[in-house]
C-alpha cells in the first residue's frame, strides 16, 4: 500500500471515520454504501471516495463498504492496532483530566507516568498512578518504553522540556502548552492550543453578530 | 471592512498570529516587517500578506507592521474586545480544568457557571463556583447573558443538552463531548475531538516508523 503522498487533510479526516464507522458497528449495521455515510457524516459521496482511494478504495462493491472491515482497516492505517505508551507532564487539572480518560486506552494508548515539579502534587494519585518529580522523566522515558509525551505545562519551560523528551528518545509530543515547539525531523507534534480554538469561536460569534444586527 | 468572504482556514491562523504579536508585545518590539514575522512563525511572508489583505493589509509601510497596532487590530477582528460570558456543562476533570484556566479571562471568556447531573459533583467549588444541578441550566442561560457554552460530558446526552441551550439563547457551543453536534444556522460549534487529534498522532508515528524501519 502507498501512502507517502497522503495529505495532513485526509488524515485529519480519518479519525471521524473510524469513530462513525465505530458507532455503525456498535449498532449491527453490517454494510454502507458512500452514498449513506455521506448524508451521516455531512461530506459528499465523492470526498468520501477520493479520500478512501488513497489507501486503496476498501472494495466498495454496487452494494456498499462492508462496515466492519472498514472500521478494521481505518484502525490499522491509523496505527490504533498497536499500543503507544505514553506519559502526561504536567498534574494540573488537564493533564490528571486526561490522565482520567478512560477512552484512550481502548484506541490502545496506555497511560503509564504522570510528572510534575510542584511537591504539592508529587505522589498524588491519577487513576492508580502517583505523579512523580521531573527529576525521574529522563529515566522514566528511557526505561518504559515511552512513544508519547502529553505536554500540559504552561508555555514556560515547554520548550526545554520538550528538548529533554526528545533526547531520551520520544517519538511524539501531544502538545496543549500554549506555544509552537520546534523539534527534529520525525518527531511528530500534534497542537491542542485550547485558547486559539475559544477565539476562532469568538470570531465566529462577532461575525455572526455584525451580519446580523 | 469587508469580512464575507474571508474562509475559515484564515480565521483560524488568525490566533496564532495574536498569540505571537501578544509575545513580541511583551518583549517589547514596536515594529516588525511582514519578512521578520514569517521567519519567527515558519510561515511565508507572501502567506501572511495574503492573510492580513482580507482584512486591509493593516498599513504595513516599508519599515514594518506596528505591532501593537497590530495586535490590537487582530484582537478586535477575533471580538476579544468584548466580553463573552460562558458556561461549562460537564463538572468532571476536563470541565473543572477548563473553569480553572485563567488565560481565559485575560481575552475576555468570563466563567459565569458550571452544571453537572452528579449529585456528587454538584455544591464543589471550582474557582469560586459552585457545580449546578443541570435542573438550573435553563434559567441561568437565560438569566445570566451567556453567550457560550463549554460541553464537557460523554456523547450520550450531549445532543440534547445542546438542543436545551440553543432554545435558550445560547450563541456558541465549544464542544469537547466526541459527538457531532447539528444546531440552527447562526449557532456557533467549535469542535476539540481529542481522541482524533491522538489519532492523527498515531498514524503519523506508524508512517514515519513504516518509512524508517
Amino acid at each position: 500500500m502507498e501512502e507517502k503522498e497522503i495529505s495532513q487533510a485526509v488524515i485529519g479526516r480519518l479519525p471521524r471515520y473510524f469513530r462513525y464507522l465505530g458507532e455503525l458497528r456498535d449498532e449491527g449495521v453490517e454494510r454502507i454504501s458512500s452514498q449513506e455515510l455521506s448524508e451521516l457524516m455531512k461530506v459528499t459521496a465523492s470526498q468520501i471516495r477520493q479520500d478512501f482511494n488513497n489507501f486503496g478504495g476498501f472494495g466498495q462493491q454496487g452494494y456498499g463498504y462492508n462496515v466492519d472491515y472498514l472500521y478494521k482497516e481505518i484502525g490499522k492505517i491509523l496505527g490504533l492496532d498497536k499500543k503507544h505508551n505514553f506519559i502526561i507532564v504536567g498534574a494540573g487539572n488537564l493533564g490528571r483530566a486526561l490522565g482520567n480518560y478512560l477512552n484512550f486506552e481502548r484506541r490502545g494508548f496506555i497511560f503509564r507516568g504522570i510528572f510534575d515539579q510542584n511537591p504539592e502534587l508529587i505522589g498524588q494519585d491519577v487513576r492508580g498512578i502517583k505523579v512523580m518529580p521531573m527529576e525521574k522523566l529522563e529515566t522514566f522515558v528511557r526505561e518504559n518504553d515511552i512513544d508519547i509525551a502529553v505536554l500540559t505545562i504552561p508555555k514556560t519551560g515547554a520548550v526545554e522540556i520538550a528538548d529533554r523528551l526528545v533526547n531520551n528518545g520520544i517519538r511524539a509530543i501531544w502538545n496543549f502548552a500554549h506555544v509552537d515547539l520546534n523539534v527534529p525531523d520525525g518527531i511528530q507534534v500534534e497542537n491542542v492550543h485550547l485558547s486559539d480554538s475559544l477565539m476562532k469561536l469568538s470570531y465566529n460569534i462577532t461575525r455572526y453578530m455584525k451580519e446580523n444586527q
